[in-house]
């Protein structure tokens, strides 16, 4: 039998039915078997949800409950590269700094990495993410043995006789089946497609084909620089996210990661229900690719997350900060303070996040839904006086603020303690991983 | 005698006498009678700049030594109004929002708020402020209790007996002698004079007189927004800098906070070593007030610090929050990473901004220097590994990082712990003054 809890007279922030963030103060939470089994005005209705004495009772003073958080664009173990190399023109960046390095990556390394990059998560309020890197496999044990969910891309493509890369479609159903349907219900898988500039251009339909004979998702990177823009248009004569409609993209679950550079008629691709947009605002500032118009994806029907990028740009995980500067960057550069209120950067980052990540039942605070939940602190300084809770939470809060963040009705961390990683090992294994990198 | 203090075997990151922020790693520092003594690379040279046994042994493991910030546009009382009203627009903000709440206050609402905000900047590790306000004498006091440097603005005006106003020379010399000349060394005064659109004509001319016969600083805001600049050129036929210049200031030690929308002639106006210009690059984007060029303003050899402005157009008064999207917004909006590289911005926020405010023996880690100073953690996940020590200060350090910090030689917060102020009176005072005002 699981563990049941019951939070008490609490501020919870979350999507109504409607997918409107509010807040209801004083409010009684019950999770059993891993999930909300009540959320009420009343004790006693959310006891009665229980039908037992809680295992555990959280005093809800000067707390706020709301949903995990939801990275829906990383490379996870690049925690390794972080700091290693700043303030380069992308070019230089990746070719000087990162993949010298990252062409001495072996599988214990990256699962160095990404441990690394969970617990760096789970201190700052994210339960779910997005990942798209090498060795998948040592990343999805890594974030079994966390109890975090992730969604894994999947680089499935075997180099064939003709000494051409071709689709693997074993590889992918064998992922699809052990990682996507593993019991414990935190992994998703994806197919990695890395961008429309990486790859012959015959592998492109066969991608396409076999994502959407097997129904498997996909992640990509689209249009990040202006280069790739001019590059996809001077290649095939079209630009990235059009070009990619065109090979047969979007016809499955795809998080299409920065889409900083994209015309009308590409937001008009990708305002595709199954299409989630995720904007990636410090790593697009920081590596100077620019700034995505996410009002005007917005307004032409596309769906936006948010992510953090690979933790070498941005350089850190906290998601907390990316909300916020995802709402400031949309009002400054539209001169427009009204521009992605609080409440819509929220429900990016919780609901609307975990769904494109294939959580469809995680990013709620309502009875059936899963219960991925932080409880956030509200008496730093900082969150002092807490005003509009909602507010509080996109513009004065940091990740350091989250207390707790349960997955699936465990804990990942209590009271800033992690309750599922060896956090000094970790921090130990990283610094020595970074090295052998160096 | 004051205590004395050495730390051990750190990396400290200081600008050197050229103004180049750099780490020295495995160094020992001396403090001594509120100053730095020593910085060697041997403990037996910092132990004899002692001349007897420290007080105190501080352990550099997993630390970095590094200048206590400069947050160089501020309005602290503001603590107040965090989060009360959030995406709207500057004139619906002010309008409806603050000045009904700010036509509330009080002294002691002030004092309250003002004792927040130097709180909520001791945590994250900013030492030195300037601040503009209404009700100074409270500011001063409280941060006199906190140990902390600040440059107060004063507004130094009276209505005379035409009904119009007129500088008061004789507040303004009382305010200097009382609080600019206080025996802690703690205050600065500056003459307030709020922007080029607030007062009659006549009155600036007056204004600039005053400042340059009793030589004292000014802090004013200057091309916040367009509508500032279109609405001086329309009065004036000169844009608010040139004006500003016009009526005669800029002949004292100037903070002009914004600059958001300068032409080329402004920038050469402002390229004045008198001059520094506080970039509020959170608050300018919050507000919808637009990008300020910061690259172009150096180009053009105008001095930039870094301010949060008031907290409730932030909603933080956390400097690292503002130190990594100064430089983020650099380099994407301008598509170029190099920009703004990392130890450009702690010179911005350590020796550049200490002296912008007055204290020009603050912001160096060197002998002879106030020990103004904080010690960050570089062991939590998201520093993690460290890479280079300045990049991780910029771009993945949280003000939460920040264990201690020192003024004068005097711990305000030691192991998280503040020293010299009652965080819970302060938070609770602040809660029931914000009600006050709601």
């Amino acid at each position: 039998m699981t563990h049941t809890f019951l939070f008490c007279d609490i501020s919870v922030v979350s999507a109504d039915e409607t997918g409107k963030v509010g807040c209801r103060m004083h409010s009684w939470v019950a999770v059993k078997d891993g999930r909300i089994a009540a959320v009420s005005p009343t004790e006693s209705a959310a006891r009665s949800a229980l039908g037992r004495e809680p295992d555990q009772v959280i005093s809800g003073q000067n707390r706020l409950l709301l949903p995990a958080l939801a990275n829906t664009h990383n490379h996870m173990a690049m925690t390794l590269l972080r700091n290693a190399a700043d303030d380069l023109p992308l070019h230089r960046w990746l070719f000087e700094a990162i993949f010298p390095r990252e062409a001495r990556l072996t599988s214990a390394l990256v699962a160095a990495g990404s441990r690394l990059a969970l617990s760096e998560m789970i201190r700052s309020g994210t339960g779910l993410s997005a990942d798209m890197y090498y060795d998948h496999e040592e990343t999805a044990r890594a974030a079994l043995d966390a109890g975090f969910r992730l969604n894994l891309s999947v680089d499935a493509k075997r180099e064939g006789p003709d000494g051409q890369k071709h689709p693997d479609p074993d590889l992918l159903g064998r992922n699809l089946r052990q990682l996507g349907q593993h019991p414990s219900g935190l992994l998703r898988v994806s197919l990695l497609v890395h961008s429309v500039y990486l790859y012959e251009e015959a592998l492109y339909p066969q991608l396409a084909d076999m994502a959407r004979q097997m129904d498997c998702p996909v992640q990509v990177h689209i249009a990040e620089t202006e280069k790739e823009v001019a590059d996809c248009l001077a290649r095939y004569g079209r630009r990235p996210a059009a070009q990619l409609a065109h090979f047969g993209f979007f016809r499955t679950p795809t998080l299409a990661a920065h889409c900083v550079h994209l015309d009308e008629g590409e937001r008009a691709v990708l305002a595709n229900p199954l299409v989630l947009a995720a904007h990636c605002p410090a790593s697009n500032l920081k590596l100077g690719s620019g700034l995505a118009d996410v009002p005007a994806m917005l307004q032409s029907g596309v769906r936006v997350g948010i992510g953090t990028d690979g933790p070498a740009s941005n350089n850190n995980l906290d998601l907390y900060r990316d909300m916020r500067l995802a709402s400031f960057l949309a009002k400054g550069a539209r001169q427009d303070a009204s521009l992605l209120p609080a409440p819509q950067i929220l429900a990016m980052t919780t609901f609307e996040g975990a769904r494109a990540l294939g959580f469809t039942d995680s990013g709620r605070i309502a009875p059936g839904w899963q219960a991925d939940l932080q409880v956030v602190r509200t008496d730093s300084p900082g969150m002092t006086p807490l005003g509009d809770p909602v507010s509080a939470l996109v513009y004065s809060a940091a990740g350091s603020d989250v207390e707790s963040l349960m997955v699936a009705g465990r804990w990942l961390m209590e009271k800033r303690e992690l309750k599922t990683l060896d956090e000094e090992k970790i921090r130990f294994e990283a610094v020595a991983a970074a090295r052998a990198l160096a």
